[in-house]
């Protein structure tokens, strides 16, 4: 096990319900906030109603930005920065999925950085304060709501970048599942794959002596794929929701990754597909971990076994790993393909033009300061783009 | 799954040598500490040379308290708010194990009570603020480093009590599994039966739709019960140490808790021993642990197969569920055995004489005020004395 610094400070009120409570939870906090939110759907679904009427009536004065798309853009960032100062709002609250929720945070960063808010993303600039951000979240998926990670798109240079910083910590998170009832099942489905991906990028590592992370890992990880097929089949289905719910909070609040170096390769891979051709983070991730694995495990068998067995749940001989290993990885694309995500990046609309382009800008080849993706094993742009290339 | 309210901001700074840094770390928060600590074993392992030297390089200024004793007490917490009024510390340093950290939170909330604060502990009342407290963990066992919970012993009147506020909670807790080489096998015992009850007290719930919480409780007693015997063979087992420590952090942060009912009833009965006879916390929790299950389980047969199968590893027939039932106890006692703990209260020291005394204690039915004990299973004084006759 390795040295490490846990803080998850962001507080989780969690079920039916809950939602109203936000005036009371932030007018200690604040007097004033800005609405931040995305598309129409939490006006019609009457979340819009209940939190501004639970706002009036705390006494919580409120703004309101809208227009958060998926892949949240920097100019929106940038108008909210200027609407924060200029109503001297304390707070910010994203009521939304994982956009709203990281866009809220460059916004709370924003307003106390002099210059443009993406230096920080892109030079990865420390950062000393930024306003407290409180979320509804309507979409389980990004983890965003306990973690201090933000990823911002900036649509004018097509790159997209995270961000970290435990000032981004959220200081209290709303998870009512009720919320997820209407979800269509693509965003259920996405939102699995990206859940599953922040496990699985603490999970695979070269450290040794991980067991209790590895359990707690492995745990999330079973609880994500049975719940997700009861939600598949029933969307309504509460328990089933809330296990997602929870489990999309702790994949990604950093516990399960502690004291074991992470890999990170398949986010880092995903992310040039969402910046040049917009794709949802969650289906991108969804064809590229079955195809990461393929291409990594054989050189890590041993833990791709463990993988195979203790989450996939494959009963075969030990003396062929290298079987066992497939029946895992094969498990893990049917599952995918049962929540009908994608499999190629032509399902994705993705053609081999801009494969290599992709592949040097993943690592930093592409701007003449290569770093290789991938803390299990190191990718450099050739690999990448083999990766790519074999799910085309 | 039940709504909950999830609040664990204690940061956890893991790893061997990570105490040097304490000074640099308090320095923020306060520029005079109380250093609180139990006998003189950190003084002979260098320890309390190591934190004084760190506090000193770091410009903060410290005065002493050492002196508290396993089952901490209420003279001396009384005797560190006088002293921290008096040298205006702004924050308290404990030093040691979960003793020592229950009387650094106890001292931390009486320094802002007007009152006795016994009272605080008797009566449950409210408190609106604490000096912040920081840890260096010296036995993995209570998991305090991170919960907000204190128990102090009035060894006037007899009585232990716990109590819990999110005030309570540490600021900062260092956990060197280096520390840990030194203990007593009698230690290791203890605080591994303390942790596994942490976990337990959680785990046996009557409440459906548990998939996540039930896997990190299981991930988290597996990873118990193997490093344990890793340690027993080798003190100086860094990693096992680690697995441990971390494993009693997580056991009482609340994580494992959350959206279940849960349970306590054995550290309700075994506080009862603690109070009379001065016994170590995790030798009463061996002792009653195994009693209660076997007590109880007939009752709730599925969540004790759920136990017996995925955390004793049993394998035999589901159609025998009371087999094995049975047999996952028998494991549990056997693995306690193997720890040299007790399994009797004639081993701890305790008589027939007083059992009845304790059990009427132990619900508040001596009082008047019966309010039976555990959330699995309500266990009125006449269970407890059965329970506690079970084990005589």
């Amino acid at each position: 096990m390795l040295n490490f610094d846990f803080y998850s400070p962001a507080r989780l009120i969690f079920g039916r319900g809950e939602e109203t409570r936000i005036g009371e939870l932030l007018k200690p906090h604040a007097d004033k906030v800005l609405l931040h939110y995305g598309s129409g759907s939490i006006r019609r679904s009457g979340l819009y109603d209940k939190v501004t009427t639970s706002l009036q009536k705390a006494g919580v004065a409120y703004v309101e930005l809208g227009g958060v798309h998926p892949n949240p853009r920097l100019s929106l960032v940038q108008e909210g920065i200027a609407l924060c100062r200029k109503e001297q709002v304390g707070l910010i609250l994203a009521v939304g999925g994982g956009s709203v929720i990281d866009s809220a945070k460059a916004i709370a960063m924003g307003v106390y950085y002099e210059g443009d808010i993406w230096e920080v993303y892109e030079q990865d600039l420390p950062i000393s304060r930024a306003l407290p951000v409180a979320t509804i979240l309507t979409i389980p998926a990004a983890g965003s709501e306990s973690s201090g990670d933000s990823v911002i798109t900036n649509e004018a240079k097509q790159l997209k970048y995270g961000y970290g910083s435990s000032h981004l910590r959220p200081l209290l998170s709303i998870m009512d599942p009720e919320l997820f009832f209407t979800l269509p099942a693509s965003q259920l489905a996405n939102g699995v794959a990206d859940m599953m991906s922040h496990v699985f990028e603490r999970y695979f590592t070269p450290t040794r002596h991980t067991d209790l992370t590895d359990g707690l890992c492995e745990a999330t990880l079973r609880t994500i794929m049975k719940n997700a097929l009861l939600v598949k089949a029933d969307m309504h289905n509460y328990d089933a929701w809330a296990e997602l719910g929870f489990a999309g909070t702790v994949a990604h609040n950093g516990l399960v990754g502690m004291g074991r170096l992470q890999d990170w390769a398949c986010h880092g891979m995903e992310h040039e597909l969402s910046a040049l051709y917009d794709v949802a983070h969650g289906a991108g991730l969804a064809v590229l971990t079955p195809a990461w694995m393929r291409y990594v495990s054989p050189q890590h068998q041993d833990m791709f076994v463990q993988f195979a067995v203790n989450v996939m749940g494959v009963q075969a001989s030990f003396r062929d790993p290298a079987a066992l290993v497939s029946e895992g990885i094969g498990r893990l694309y049917a599952f995918f393909r049962q929540l009908c995500l994608p499999a190629t990046l032509t399902e994705l609309g993705i053609g081999p033009e801009r494969l290599e382009e992709m592949a040097r800008k993943a690592t930093g080849a592409a701007f003449g300061a290569e770093e290789p993706l991938g803390g299990l094993q190191k990718l450099y742009w050739q690999d990448v783009l083999k990766i790519y290339q074999s799910v085309q």
